[in-house]
């Protein structure tokens, strides 16, 4: 199948990485370099700079500058969160006829994956040469196919190293602490919290991912119990945590029916829980919640050096995938190769594939309704690089 | 004046920093190299470890040891937050008696200077000879005499991190972001957000700090100003700001009266900053708080290299200061160079003028009320080290 020969567009869409423009600049390094691509435009926040026709020229970019990008967490090109309707993906086609648009790469989760199959589905119908690319990103690592997604090792590098210092922290000042981590649906997040256990009595001592049901008397009693066994306890919990019957936990009719905690805002369901063990272990307990909010997909200077390397390459075999005819619209997944030392290949799958249904953290990396298993950690090391160990002193004995 | 021969102890005291074990481990370092010092011990969780008698010998530690604990964040002796009684300060002097303890370091915030300090004086009355020092620690940067506090740096450079990433976020995906940072006395910390500040339209756009009276009505309004002129607004507040007759404002009597938001945990302030701005300037805003909480004095592996340096160095400089007889007691100080390169010395202070008082942020760093001076960049820039920069696109127009 003969490639067509016009401009490439690149957009990004939904939350940001902090490698998302390492996939950027691989995708504007490949376009420049293949003979089937004349020009590479930039659309202004996604989908909606391509309805407004919003354009910059990233074939003029210094390879400087796109260095420099490459490194700077958050769109470049910036956001946005937008579902185009039927309507506006047919007025999107109108706009690549127009600037001779013959290849799309959109940089963004499942919605965007569902954007690029609906223009794809258009596109054949109205017989209009167009390929359309899914360059996958997202810290909450839930797309089908890939085996991890660009984007997760770094966020996770962020929460395993925030578990671990705070987990320090809850040791040198003992008390009951509760961190909430990002993830409504998955809990691929949250697990790698997991990293920052060390030592047999290190926190964190429970882990509430989504996959599993929450309930809000066992986290009671969960938390008593690991304060009783270590004088402490640091409690990882997703945002994403749900009742029996899916409602999440700081709006279900069981919360509210407390009445003492009006909820709303970012950090009303970590206050909720904390303020649900004071009242019932005890109102002189030292109990605080932090929600790590924003800073796990922005953090500036801080990322996995592998997730940045994985992500420039999605980038580049999107290109290449899409220039070579190999496929004429799809999905770039990563492979990971069977074997005791990590090691990927780059591939390609339909864009149904991922587009709408996510992917859950695997049944096989939850142990119990409370804790993550270690076979996780044989997962997840690779995608973050090496963590921080945390030293200890010996406390020897006096005159011992 | 001759120097006592005999043991060391030492404790650390209140909130952790990421380079507090920096300070232990140039203590028990300078201790080793000591002819004074025969054994140097610690307290495990300060002052309350030496009531208890819960001592370890780090003497016996390995250098491997000790080298991975000062690269660990939070007091790898445990810590405390306990101001002693002069009964129990009585009865510490007994402690040191019995273990033959003549010299005390104190890692910790004024409050230690100021256990140190009665300490002392209970020793002198008694003729006991015991040489305190306090070592100075504390991510506030709020102790009087030193330049700056070890602890600081690092947690600034956090800061600084955190609010370059949300503002690349922001700019991203445009809203009102509100961002609250650690500091309820001195705003220091809030203070080093600017550095994040690159480019004239770069966030954060409002900075509030504890040093001014925090208006309600007019932070809504500098929000739609900025809102205004840039599509977005990014603030960073100290979790320490007040109405005019010092009450913090999430509980303030203006506030209570709103009464549609109910505040309590440690997210509160910048939910309910968040629930004003979008109460008053309209429900269909992007407005979401985060804050930072201990990820701010814990953080696993990111630290500033110079403060990392100098808690080294003001922990063997107490122990110097301490055996040479040079002052029977005292704070170590970080004492900063005029000239246009950072350089700095290490000095002692008397106890009594760090105990009890502390330092707000210097009027000359603060701009207007709402906003801090670039003088203050001169001042903290060498305290961070070398701060990512962040890459933008030139947004070239496509034709152009």
């Amino acid at each position: 199948m003969s490639s067509p020969r016009g401009n490439a567009l690149i957009g990004q869409s939904g939350g940001p990485t902090c490698v998302i423009n390492q996939s950027l600049v691989g995708v504007v390094e490949a376009s420049r370099d293949s003979d089937r691509i004349e020009n590479v435009y930039g659309a202004l926040h996604g989908v909606q700079g391509i309805l407004d026709e919003n354009f910059v020229d990233l074939g003029r970019e210094t390879q400087e500058t796109l260095e420099r990008v490459a490194v700077t967490p958050c769109a470049a090109l910036r956001s946005v969160r937008k579902k185009p309707t039927r309507e506006e993906c047919a007025k999107v086609l109108e706009v690549f006829r127009r600037h001779d648009i013959r290849y799309f790469f959109y940089i963004g989760g499942n919605d965007s994956a569902e954007t690029a199959h609906l223009l794809n589905e258009i596109a054949v119908a109205e017989g209009y040469d167009v390929r359309l690319f899914h360059v996958p990103k997202t810290i909450d690592n839930d797309l089908r196919v890939t085996d991890h997604c660009p984007g997760y090792g770094s966020a996770a590098r962020f929460v395993a190293s925030a578990i671990m210092g705070d987990n320090q922290d809850n040791r040198s000042l003992p008390g009951i602490k509760i961190d909430v981590i990002m993830g409504r649906h998955a809990g691929w997040l949250t697990a790698a919290s997991l990293l920052a256990r060390e030592h047999e009595d290190d926190g964190p001592h429970l882990i509430y991912v989504p996959e599993r049901v929450f309930d809000l008397e066992r986290f009671v009693a969960d938390v008593d119990e690991m304060y009783t066994r270590h004088g402490r306890c640091l409690v990882a919990a997703s945002e994403g945590i749900h009742d029996a019957d899916g409602n999440p936990i700081f709006s279900s009719k069981e919360v509210d029916s407390h009445g003492n905690v009006q909820l709303s805002g970012s950090g009303a369901l970590g206050d909720f829980l904390a303020a649900t063990v004071k009242e019932k272990l005890g109102s002189k307990l030292r109990v605080r919640a932090d929600t790590f909010g924003y800073l796990q997909r922005s953090f500036a200077g801080h990322y996995s050096e592998v997730d940045a390397r994985e992500a420039r390459e999605v980038g580049r075999t999107a290109v290449r995938v899409a220039t070579s005819g190999e496929a004429p619209h799809g999905s770039i997944v990563i492979l990971r190769k069977d074997g005791p030392v990590y090691e990927v290949s780059f591939g390609c799958t339909e864009l149904s594939n991922v587009a709408k249904v996510t992917r859950d953290l695997d049944e096989a990396y939850i142990k119990g309704d409370r804790d993550i298993a270690p076979a996780f950690l044989d997962y997840v090391r690779p995608l973050v690089g090496t963590m921080p160990s945390a030293g200890r002193l010996s406390d020897f004995p006096v005159g011992g």
